[in-house]
């Protein structure tokens, strides 16, 4: 999406630790015009999909999930980061592993949320090495639910997040794909 | 605003500890229509005020400020709860006590995004004893940054925050003021 990837090129800052800054725009600040020309994208690739729900994890991807969720049609749902271990029988929930913030959280899914009738499509702001996404996708399949896809704003290409979702057999669409980034540039995968 | 209190009156549920849950519609699965509406009825409110920038707090305001801030055609911008205590420079930082979860967080927003030119709308989807609300208004204050002051989605009428805001000169809209509310009923106040 060429709109994404001028706008990280002019407002994207490389920081140590392999890390990507677009609070300016993607998720800190927030420009909303952005957003709904990403879920006009998104909805674009995966119109034939037959989505029912959006998914995703609080807290940088909500409002993408909300910009797509008004494309489809269909409701938007955030999966918690719970912080207490008082999981009772009414969530589903996943071990999600985080690089950034060196701890492993749980996330959790009201089971009224998602039943085997739902397809869904799970969104987020970024995908590096996963970890995210793969607490997604096991919670959508223990609801019995269909999974159309992931469809993601920001790729690190250069993270294995990608490789493995696609050798998993799922659909994912990543608006722009980081290739390499330094300071002084950031290259993107021609798609 | 009617259609909201009927879909709480519809929906919401009432737990011990005088929780309303919502979380079909409003703060878990999202119905992003309700959510255009709630926008396009916070700027009906607001539209004279000369808002610059919609601000809230991770992360269930996310989706609200992303509806209201399209209407204004300004950035959103949330704040972020930070889990390390390693603060720099670059933020405005303000102290938040949880009675749900009986901790004290730290919120931080960038100091980019918030300027003595700004006038700020911070907007959530509740307001009880206000903790979130101080925290929010102490960080525009920080920046130098106007407030145009407070639009909630629920509040709770008969916790103090709602009555504490308003006498500090903050100008609060509520879309819906819940008066009491028990197992087997939710009452309104009239506005």
């Amino acid at each position: 999406m060429k709109l994404l990837e001028e706008r990280i090129k002019a407002e994207g800052r490389v920081k140590p630790g392999n890390i990507l800054k677009v609070d300016s725009f993607l998720n800190h600040q927030i420009d909303v015009a952005l957003y709904e020309e990403i879920g006009k994208e998104v909805f674009r690739l995966f119109r034939d999909a037959g989505v029912t729900k959006v998914l995703t994890i609080e807290a940088s991807g909500i409002g993408l999930a909300c910009a797509a969720a008004r494309e489809f049609k269909v409701p938007a749902l955030f999966a918690k980061k719970n912080r207490t271990k008082n999981i009772d029988g009414e969530v589903f929930a996943a071990a999600v592993e985080s690089y950034t913030q060196g701890v492993t959280y749980t996330i959790i899914v009201s089971k009224k949320f998602l039943t085997p009738e739902d397809r869904v499509l799970i969104i987020d702001d970024f995908l590096a090495r996963g970890q995210a996404m793969f607490g997604l996708v096991d919670i959508v399949r223990q609801a019995g639910a269909s999974l159309a896809g992931c469809a993601i704003a920001i790729e690190k290409g250069f993270e294995e997040g990608g490789t493995k979702l696609r050798g998993m057999g799922i659909r994912v669409e990543s608006l722009a794909i980081v290739e390499s980034m330094d300071e002084h540039q950031i290259v993107f995968r021609t798609q």
